[in-house]
């Protein structure tokens, strides 16, 4: 049931070859860049659905415009196992995140069709839309929409950053069919999933720090997000207005920044909670800010994760009351964009030790590890679907072109993804 | 020797005509735009010559280009009593900022004119340049060169912030003899100036706050400067990197001017010192920021002013150490330009103590004011030269088009200038 070496091979060199392809077609110059509800998205699925096409699989298209390619198994009545990730990549970004989870299903399900063993479940590929919040802001849209969950409003409210336009328009532009998007209603009902399983870079050092090819995730960290919080004051010469009559925003901006800095230490340190916490934008006005002037304007924006949903609140409930107090406190106003969350998201423990038993029988040194960062796999398992993911090395970050994975890495884990399917095919593998 | 009031009406009607007229001539659609050696500064030059040629004043133009416009005395060998301020002014800033102080000098000599008085001094009207550092980063290149204090080297290295050239070329295409720039020599012997006499309008709230038209300055206040300030982290995906590993750039930054806030705060409150603190400028680096990014890089400015050269010092010091400490604690680096400065200056008590007698004898409501931003009249004070400043009603700031000056405040300060100037020449008044 295990497709043997030379099948494995040839899965490899799919997408060794669909790395390169997809990379060729989206490479921007700089990095890699393919627009969520864009041409150069669509651009990976249709090289993705070519190659799927000539392993003869199943290739359906649902609303949202997820591609859905499904090796076919032996009709049994068992529920699908589905193996997929995000194609659409932030401009400029690396060509890993997102399209290696994809292409990790096609390599395992092109390994099966060679070695020509069927399975006992069907084997879906899913190449998913609209993962990364660079584009709309919304983030998961393509998984959301399909498990029911993707609010309506955002079709509206969302407007693509290249472009000003709504989510809506381009959804629509590419096909889309809205009528089923954003009712509450899933596109494939997720009781009758069997599991969803994603490989995906690490965007951390930790893996490259141990030395280890592959990690085994033990859970996706929520988060609380706002992408723009603005502090109004006064502009005034610097020179000429004295401390208490002054509204300066970056004093206030800075000392909010500092005093939640200080809580973070307090959670982490004192009380061994887990979270991460980034303001990754800090701007005065470029048209106005001087020298000597006092700056009268700041816009930045807000982002926590955590495991627990209590100290996502905390630290959201804390910057909540500091705006108010640091506000009255330096004469400074805040005004704010709707905050938007994600819920803390475990993965399946059967899986998770069917892995590590995976990795003991292919002796693949591997080791536990957290996702700071958020995938479509916890969508998957928030709508109570087992869920796994694999990390594979990468200490380069992500969102940049310098993100690197090794090839070798990228073939030990898809190695061991071929050997769950088979596992969980042959029934010695429940999720719990 | 008192110019009666039909004299002193002809000269406040000469003030509004330029005003009018240079205004009209420098306005850009949302403010007034004068360029420090510019087209838009000689224009305000050329309208201000126009008038003293009309009064048949003596017209002179420096080697760094600042008009010289005489109402020669009785050539007593007295020397000249100079009244004047800077033409330029901040892109899209106010009408009044500078010119208000030569438009001033040009209503006391057209009042002496008209009532056919002769000095015993010689009275300059002094047009100066580039006081602004908008333009080049550089500031008060006019009346520096003007008593040698400028710095050679800046004339290559201050680029105009709108052309991106040198001060050197734009100096040069202005007409300057560079030759005689920079060498640490004075165009005009300092000691061989009576006194210098600056009107200006208030950049704050406090002759508005006092329901008082006029202010005697009692003292400028020196500064520290650096226009970028440079801290260098590392990006990284904001879910992925935990705290120890993590090298923010804008939680470095705000816990660096938070806690230079509190030294603020200390040595104000706790110590009674003078000063004020600014950093007008905080940005991470719009091409690279992001929700879920951690920032890599941030730029910022600092501006300290004071009355005491200790307090300026003990703060710039404090932000270097800030700046190695913080650096070291948060994995980050900072690099910074050139720091700037200016000594404080203190006016001639013995025409401020004149200036309160003239209020009294004139019936002006006046207070002792001490001035925050830096002005020509700090450099020429710092020069030995005598120095007397009145500060006009203003507390809508500057360098911006709301800035607001009432004209009848205006020929309140311009009406005690010209009894200054009278009392000067008549001998009623020394300089201490």
């Amino acid at each position: 049931m295990y497709p043997n070496d030379a099948s494995l091979e040839k899965g490899l060199n799919l997408a060794r070859e669909l790395f390169d392809k997809v990379g060729r077609e989206s490479f921007d110059g700089v990095g890699f860049t393919r627009a969520a509800y864009g041409d150069s998205e669509q651009k990976a699925h249709d090289t993705l659905i070519e190659a799927a096409v000539g392993l003869n699989l199943k290739v359906d298209v649902d609303a949202a415009l997820n591609t859905w390619m499904t090796l076919e198994g032996d009709n049994l009545g068992n529920h699908p196992i589905l193996i997929g990730s995000h194609l659409d990549a932030v401009p400029s970004g690396g060509n890993f995140d997102g399209l290696a989870g994809v292409v990790a299903g096609m390599a395992t399900v092109a390994a099966f069709r060679e070695a020509g063993i069927t399975l006992k479940n069907d084997i879906t590929v899913l190449g998913i839309r609209g993962e990364e919040s660079a584009w709309f802001g919304a983030q998961h849209i393509g998984s959301r929409s399909l498990l029911g969950t993707f609010d309506e409003v955002v079709l509206d409210s969302a407007k693509r950053v290249d472009t000003g336009r709504s989510l809506r328009e381009h959804m629509l532009e590419a096909g889309a069919d809205l009528t089923k998007i954003g009712l509450g209603k899933p596109l494939y009902n997720p009781a009758d999933i069997h599991s969803f399983l994603e490989l995906h870079i690490e965007q951390g050092p930790v893996l490259e720090s141990l030395n280890l090819p592959v990690g085994i995730v033990t859970g996706i960290r929520g988060n609380c997000r706002c992408r723009k919080i603005v502090c109004k004051g006064e502009y005034g010469h610097s020179g000429a207005v004295a401390r208490p009559e002054r509204k300066d925003t970056v004093f206030a901006v800075s000392e909010l920044i500092t005093r939640l800095d200080e809580l973070w230490r307090v959670i982490e340190e004192d009380e061994g909670g887990d979270m991460v916490l980034t303001f990754g934008r800090f701007s005065t006005d470029p048209t106005a800010h001087a020298v000597t002037t006092i700056p009268g304007h700041v816009e930045f924006c807000f982002d926590v994760r955590s495991h627990s949903s209590e100290i996502l609140m905390r630290v959201e409930n804390h910057l909540v009351e500091l705006m108010d107090e640091i506000g009255n406190r330096r004469n400074v106003s805040f005004s704010y964009d709707p905050f938007t969350g994600d819920i803390p998201a475990g993965m399946d423990p059967g899986l998770r030790g069917a892995l590590k038993r995976g990795c003991s029988e292919l002796s693949i040194p591997s080791i536990a590890i957290t996702s700071g960062a958020g995938h479509d796999a916890g969508d998957f398992s928030q709508a109570g679907v087992s869920t796994a993911m694999l990390f594979i090395r990468n200490d380069k970050g992500s969102h940049n072109p310098d993100e690197k994975m090794e090839f070798a890495d990228f073939a030990t884990g898809s190695r061991l993804l071929t050997w769950l399917v088979s596992q969980i095919s042959n029934g010695s593998i429940e999720p719990c």
